[in-house]
């Protein structure tokens, strides 16, 4: 249990951090303000305010560009891309600059770390083939084209991933996409090209092994982006999630990801770091929430004192330190189990922290919120969309309650044997 | 202890529940998409749809009007003005009616029953004379014209309402105002024609005997909305929260309320009903988002059992149940205190409702949203607003812990003199 | 909704305040002293000290007796028994009196209203023939015996009735009863003279008519106390928890209730009444832990002030005060629905109570142990001694999982039509 | 941050775990059923059983002895006395063997290793001089004596160590001592020789240099064991803790430690270590509970399921899964602060250690006491008195509030000169 950050990571975390609090923070508020008033002036929200260019050029140019780039295959991209390959960082490396890219809403699209690329860039690394990996994941790492994940279905219980009910069904050399996709993030972006779509190819399949994912071009025929959605009545420009009709859209079979069947064992493998990702991101946004209270607590007076000597505000300020100091642990506990043991050896772990660590930032941002009055819930803070996000993810990649399930299930099976 | 509603208040909630079911419910999503959406179609979304004139004008006609009206005063106005003075209810009669239109967001505009204009008549009402009462009075309950109500201040802990540092100064027969308000509930609504201004008169009068209550018409010189201010992305359109600055603003002293130094006397009255009102606005709403839950539990499967049946979703549901059945207790009997005993016999049970309900109907959306997966936190289902709503008057009228600590106070002064 | 008691009910609710302040709070806690150091003095803790005796002649004295017995039988017995047939007060009206009661540990037995008695004379009114009203209700009523009611079992889930083991099987005119059972209250009491036993019949039968219920002398061949049984180190003497094994036990099938295979009859009506006063004692139970938490926190100072100063104090005391409100409202609706509607009608009520309320006493009485430091945990205040009845009352009468899941099944079945 | 165990430590891990696991495992049950058993035979149960000595001899043959001794003292002291020196180790080495005990109630015992002993052998080993190490910590060490530690008033709030109003008055080359004191803990022992005891000096100097630490000899005149007080009504022999009087009781000057008015610095410096043992040994005895609760939830069925599979009981596992989990993550690293940066560096680590482990404990216990239904209460599954244990410990060595109130001031001044 070994959590502390190699040199060449340590390095590297301190000129995130570097990059961050010099570049990124003291733009921030006056770049979503732009985004939220973008409509209003008759721009298009959706498109990246070319600030955003700048920035990610130069965090390429120093090489902070792709860092949660797995050490395993880092060698070869690192290799072919110079520093665009990553650092060949194992998770408990990249973990606390994820916590640091967790404090700005930009930082990590600044840092080509975001999701749903991350993932996507992932699940090509290891399970694309020469061709898939040329089309599609070098101009990913290269920044140029950016990509959207197509799971969640509006019509079924998505939580249970068996269920998805779009075909995917093959005819010939081709596959014949239909259905209808939500929460198909990153498709709101200009520049994403790229459709991962996860598709019903054999009903009659074991059922771990009766879907299938398809690499879609955003412009194939019949691929229609009904709508953009709002969550929590935000709608996360410039990547968005969109409600996405597929109608008889066929591609190439060569866009099929490991082979018919087989997105099960994508979907495993691509989970476990994006989900450390995740965690580490919302520990960082916990803390800004944190700080945050902390000022307001001290700045702000009523009754006659600082807010933070009033009533129990002091216990809540501890009770969130230690609810994010324990739930960082838990989460670099996870990264080291998956660079020990790995992905299946980490099952618990990562279910633990993915059903936990949300809604500890979840409750640190609600107490933040409030001692800050009405300001929390405006927009004058980012609070508010830090509490959406959080909120957000206890539903996305599997809510609490199936993490919780799986945890509750493994810890039993300890003591089938013996019982 | 008696909460059963007289056979008059029982005839009225048949007819409100009928009204809301037959009439708002089934044209209520509808509302709201066009609102939402208004801005894309070049519409402002500020101004009211027709819709919602019609269904004032049919409430109205059916005597659905101004139930809020306290039963003291509503003989006057029922004579002065037939059926649109209310139906002389008293807080216990009128809370369920309360309930009811808090299962709609329309609702409480349809029947002239909404805050900040429910609290602002009865201000008027209890402390306006008989010229104010005329001029402003009489519109509102009419529903000709809409109000606002300027106390929170964006620079000072507007928790302790003793800190507001906006100033209302006396000149001649002037008063002058000063300052920056923000939060002021109903200045977006294009009828809103008056201010209630809360401001600082005489900073070395005792604590509580500083402020002055003004009735400021809106285009008065010097009042600006510097903006309208979202709360968790969202901007409650058409009544909406504004930041309003005031640059010298003058009135006639006529305008003032009850008196210079007068507003926390003013205060103190006007909140133990709109506190009541609030508290059975959100049972009703909490009633709803455990309506959608259930159903969304019975409709939807996954690993082969309906989602209620899953985990502990049964055990939410239930325990959903018991806190909305204790808390809607807990607000009629406070109800049932004001009406016996008045607002100053009821400061506790009226500070606990205030604490409590708020969190129990946030927690009750949350696990709603959970159940409904992404959908949840979409506008498809008005889950997400339900959530803003609920967690928003966490903050409006006093935050939580202001009234835990009255209520804790009280508490303990029982024992002051045993001890 | 009418809550308010009868004026007959206000004047007993009055009159048992007294008695229990004037007589009984006095010498309790030199009689819990007495009993626990009993051994140390060489005598039999299960003996109720001569005081106890004494009291529970004035409370009977006085026509404080028997107060619990439903309203619709008490009549017969009011005629029979003079004033120990009780008072004909609904549950309602008995429900106060049941949180007084609860002030006190002496208290239920000193007026005749202790459990299980109490829940074994309702059982014997309800079903029991003249014969076995004769033998065993009278002198139950008259207070001259006690009785022990055995159901729960070591050796199977007992919270799910359907698991009982121990058999009673029909051989001619006798009944044959086997098997073990545990946490059978009461059989510690010298005076214990009976045991309503529940046992298989018809293990072919449905589900819900396999078992009988059998009246068993306690001094019938074959019943042994194997060993009475501390519930969180405590014997709650002189009543007590006893595991107690059935070999070859004969009695006369004249003792069977109701009839063979009706147990589960009868289990549904005895307890609906005895959960309303489970939960009212324990509303009692937490008030005194509250007055008691707020007397500690003026008396005693810490860092220069009151401990109710202090953090979060005064905050905990206010959700005390909240929590122990909004659950007697609950508890005293779910007593008027068993008035007006019935047991089958006030199903959910009923088990949301038991669901909830020893929760909210638990948590009440364990801050109010926190703020006593040391003391809270000692015998020096009762609070150790509280805190345990409200836990031991959270696996009583069905744990709080299974009425969670009836609540949330009754819930879900508003909806099963709809959906 | 590397909590890994070195080698060295890896071994006795090992080692302590297969001591407890076979030897003391197989025979607790059967201990503690005689101990309290014992007055019924006519023992006494505060004279440990000859299995406990034999256990004893057995732990400190092989080398399992006084482990917790620190590491930078341990050297002189593994010299002195051979194995008895404990084995050198580190707080992080040492904390998985602290938790290994916490999964036996006589394993901290029979390793030498319990409480307060323990931590006043640390007093002894960093602030006793020649004198009183040779007459006190010697045997200690040896286990041929116990000690009590008495800091503890009834009379006064002792939260705050401040408030102490015992004295420890110099007269000559004397020091006089009176007052009360009470948990005053392992004063029941049979071979308890010194009390550590902590009195006020001098009333008037600053507030933390009053207080004076003595050693006072159990048997001197004056010092009377005035009752043993139970906890949740049990008295944890053979240690327990005593409500002590001390009347004019004289010991020479010598036995002050450190130094008039200096004992806060001493209870500064005992403490750091104390707590990770605390919470390391509740971390312990929340696994044999989470165990426990698994175990009984696969064994027994109810409703046609193993209860593990009912309702929620799936999703509290994994609660109670990551919950210990990230508790004991906590605690590592609280431990490897100490061992790296001291407990000046450690403070708001140790306090976060502190108030939330206790409480993680208490909370998984509970669970696993419903799961088993009455058996949970019941002292046939030692669940009781574990709840016990870790209630207790949420007021011994400072209750949750003064040390979260700790960790919210350390937080707090992070911000204090940014504000």
């Amino acid at each position: 249990m070994d959590f502390a950050p190699s040199a060449r990571a340590a390095d590297l975390i301190e000129r995130v951090g570097r990059f961050i609090e010099d570049r990124i923070v003291p733009v921030e508020a006056d770049y979503h303000r732009q985004v939220s008033t973008a409509r209003d002036r008759g721009d298009d929200p959706w498109t990246p305010l070319p600030l955003l260019s700048r920035l990610r050029a130069q965090a390429r140019e120093q090489g902070l560009w792709n860092l949660f780039l797995p050490a395993a295959h880092a060698g070869d991209y690192a290799q072919r891309f110079g520093t665009h390959g990553g650092a060949g960082l194992s998770n408990t490396d990249y973990a606390p600059i994820a916590e640091l890219t967790g404090r700005s809403f930009l930082a990590p699209h600044v840092f080509n770390c975001n999701a749903p690329d991350s993932g996507n860039m992932e699940v090509l690394l290891h399970y694309g083939d020469r061709a898939q990996r040329d089309r599609w994941l070098d101009p990913l790492l290269d920044g140029s084209i950016r990509s959207a994940f197509a799971m969640t279905e509006p019509d079924v219980a998505s939580s249970d991933a068996t269920n998805m009910a779009a075909t995917a069904v093959l005819d010939g050399d081709q596959v014949v996409l239909n259905g209808r996709k939500w929460w198909t993030t990153g498709i709101g972006h200009p520049d994403c090209q790229v459709i991962v779509f996860m598709g019903l190819t054999d009903a009659d399949a074991p059922k771990r092994h009766r879907h299938t994912m398809v690499l879609v071009p955003v412009d194939s025929p019949g691929v229609t982006v009904e709508r953009m959605l709002p969550a929590m009545g935000r709608y996360d420009e410039p990547f968005g999630h969109g409600e996405v009709s597929f109608h008889d859209v066929r591609v190439p079979a060569a866009n099929i990801l490991l082979g018919p069947g087989r997105a099960f064992e994508i979907a495993q493998g691509r989970l476990g770091p994006g989900r450390v990702h995740h965690c580490m991101r919302l520990i960082g946004l916990a803390e800004t929430a944190l700080e945050a209270a902390c000022r307001r607590g001290l700045d702000r007076s009523a009754f006659g004192k600082p807010l933070a000597a009033l009533g129990g505000n002091r216990e809540r300020i501890a009770r969130a330190r230690i609810a994010i100091d324990s739930a960082r642990l838990l989460v670099l506990n996870a990264a080291w189990k998956l660079d020990t043991v790995g992905a299946f050896g980490a099952l618990s772990e990562i279910s633990q922290i993915k059903a936990h660590v949300p809604t500890v930032a979840q409750e640190v941002i609600d107490f933040a919120m409030q001692i800050h009055g009405g300001a929390g819930l405006s927009d004058d803070f980012a609070l508010s969309a830090a509490w959406t996000t959080a909120r957000a993810i206890r539903l996305a990649d599997g809510p609490d309650e199936v993490h919780l399930d799986l945890v509750g299930r493994l810890e039993l099976a300890k003591h089938t044997d013996r019982s």
